[in-house]
């Protein structure tokens, strides 16, 4: 491995990728090519098995960022007539609903704060007070506090109430389960550069079949309409439009890696071994995290600020960059607090690496008291 | 270079791309460290530069295929209660009008045939004539056919009618001269993946400041909203959502080596080259071209079906893609014709290499009439 090229990136996403897995980007590929067209189904029947979906649902992939599969997938899958009940804990539940309010779609918000996971019991109410409601959104893994939400319990209430389900799973999927043999739920979104370990640029939905049938029409984008993707490439395994070629190459590598690994299972315990051994070390440093453990995902940690005025985030995140570690920069809207990612190629000995670049950089800016402030 | 990674593709993009191209992906990049803001802050500011729009305009990079730029360019720039006049001679003008039909913007359609370039005089009549007119779209380079039409012409013409331009420029810019302090023209849109020599999965525009300004609250959409894309670029330096990091990082060594090569003169001179060696010696071989040499651009040329029984376009792909030689598969829908390009990182050996292979492949499909069949 080459070592000047390794990033150690403690973040969300982008991640830390493997060497093979960016080296599957050093050749070139013709779009409308056999080699490709095989290289894009093999993408799409790995992830649909990935997600218990075989002959269920069907892996559909759409080039851009989380946000733009999420404004597909709600563009697509929810009616003009339809309306959407947002469950929000966080910044991306929050983006769902302002995605409705852009591209013209109802909804209705039910919402927790940041480290409480909603209540399935209130979802059912909410759904039989509101019949005109069709669809359900909520995000498997929030990754602006890391907190899990509670997916089969909200699946069961949901198709009870014979609405339909929308699952982000954007910073969870493969390495948090989510099996559709199941759990009912008509759409999942995720990424290829959280924890399958691709790189950015290209995002996917697993969706039912006769939702996938059902939703012609429904977009009111050409981009991210779903259905003309599905069917494009059902017809003749192209994209309908010139896809991100090397970024589908390298997820390629990236899904046969994750299949080595074990699969979710594999991958999700290593992630939950990095999650331990950072927040140990973390705690034994004398930080506090922001979510019970119950509640915490093996994904990203929110650590509370320290109350010591010695403190500063940029100090410290800049102490670290020069490390080589790059933790997350993005904050909470309520709570003082810092990120950091377990996620991506990232092993025992780098967590290690970091907690011993922490504890350098604290001493260094003379951080002392690293309990947060009592909460007012 | 590592020769097994080489890829010909004589196709109008995804394309072959320099090695070192390639290996600036092996690199992770945390989207939100500041390594990265300087990498899309010195992409922008070469590609405004390249436009010659200093000053005056700015480039907006959006994640996606050139389909996204077209559709996130009219979302963004024809207002709601605006209206587009279409100038089509192939598929890329009737996607523009496709997705004004499908985003819900008027607009009505200049047609002519695909080997026939446009008359501003007819543009200037149809803008007299509909006053409701706000913005004119014309493709500069039509890759349907390789056809370049007179934009420098239909600028003058809607800039004295007093209506906005949006130039395509999705295969000529970088090679095609189109210089923004002599031609009046609110918004260029372009592509990573063509004349730049990047990788796919990313465009941009390059919009007048005062149509950027004017933008706001324009698009019916979150993800491809150019006003809140550059208003983010321009307050922190950071994309709005996880951009394709490692596309950035290969365009932006694209863009060191477009500037080493001369920049577009440079560029230009050596596909002109390219086109050149390419139609001497299919013409040598006895095939015809559709286009006149006045219109034909260097970027892709279109060579009409021989009359030969023995020529079957499916084999002759396949022998040529069995040589290392990727032409494009796609055809014009009503000349029968195949079309073989001429950009990216090729030179002159690669081009009469490609011309060997196709002088064998033609013996051993015993094609020995190349002219098409007459004109009926």
């Amino acid at each position: 491995m080459n070592g000047e090229q390794r990033t150690i990136l403690l973040t969300p996403g982008p991640l830390t990728t493997s060497l093979a897995t960016r080296e599957a980007m050093l050749r070139d590929w013709g779009s409308r090519d056999g080699d490709f067209i095989a290289l894009t189904a093999r993408i799409r029947s790995r992830i649909t098995a990935m997600a218990g979906g075989e002959g269920t649902h069907s892996c559909v992939p759409i080039q851009g960022s989380g946000t733009y599969v999420l404004e597909a997938a709600v563009g697509s899958f929810v009616p003009r007539d339809g309306k959407l009940l947002v469950v929000v804990n966080g910044a991306y539940g929050h983006r769902i609903a302002r995605i409705c309010g852009i591209i013209g779609r109802q909804m209705t918000i039910y919402e927790t704060d940041e480290n409480v996971t909603p209540d399935p019991a209130r979802i059912g109410k909410i759904l039989a007070g509101d019949l005109s409601i069709s669809h359900v959104a909520v995000v498997h893994c929030e990754t602006t506090s890391g907190i899990v939400n509670p997916i089969e319990d909200i699946a069961r209430i949901v198709a009870r109430a014979g609405r339909k389900l929308m699952i982000d799973a954007m910073s969870s999927f493969g390495a948090i389960a989510l099996d559709l043999a199941r759990i009912p739920c008509d759409v999942v979104m995720a990424s290829s550069n959280k924890c399958l370990e691709g790189v950015p640029g290209l995002g996917f939905v697993v969706a039912l079949l006769d939702a996938l049938d059902a939703s012609a029409g429904n977009a009111p984008s050409l981009s991210l309409d779903l259905h003309d993707q599905w069917a494009a490439l059902e017809k003749s395994g192209e994209w309908r439009f010139t896809p991100p070629t090397h970024v589908c190459a390298a997820l390629d590598q990236a899904l046969a890696e994750h299949v080595r690994e074990g699969g979710v299972v594999g991958r999700g315990a290593r992630y939950r071994g990095n999650c331990d051994i950072l927040v140990d070390g973390m705690r034994a440093l004398g930080f506090q995290t922001y979510l019970s453990d119950r509640d915490q995902s093996p994904i990203i940690v929110t650590f509370l600020t320290p109350s010591d005025p010695n403190f500063d985030f940029q100090e410290f995140y800049d102490a670290l960059h020069g490390r080589g570690f790059v933790i997350y920069p993005g904050k909470l809207t309520r709570i003082d607090s810092f990120r950091i990612g377990c996620i991506g190629d990232l092993h025992e000995a780098d967590i290690r690496n970091a907690l011993q670049a922490i504890t350098e950089v604290l001493e260094e800016m003379g951080v002392e008291n690293r309990a947060p402030a009592p909460i007012a």
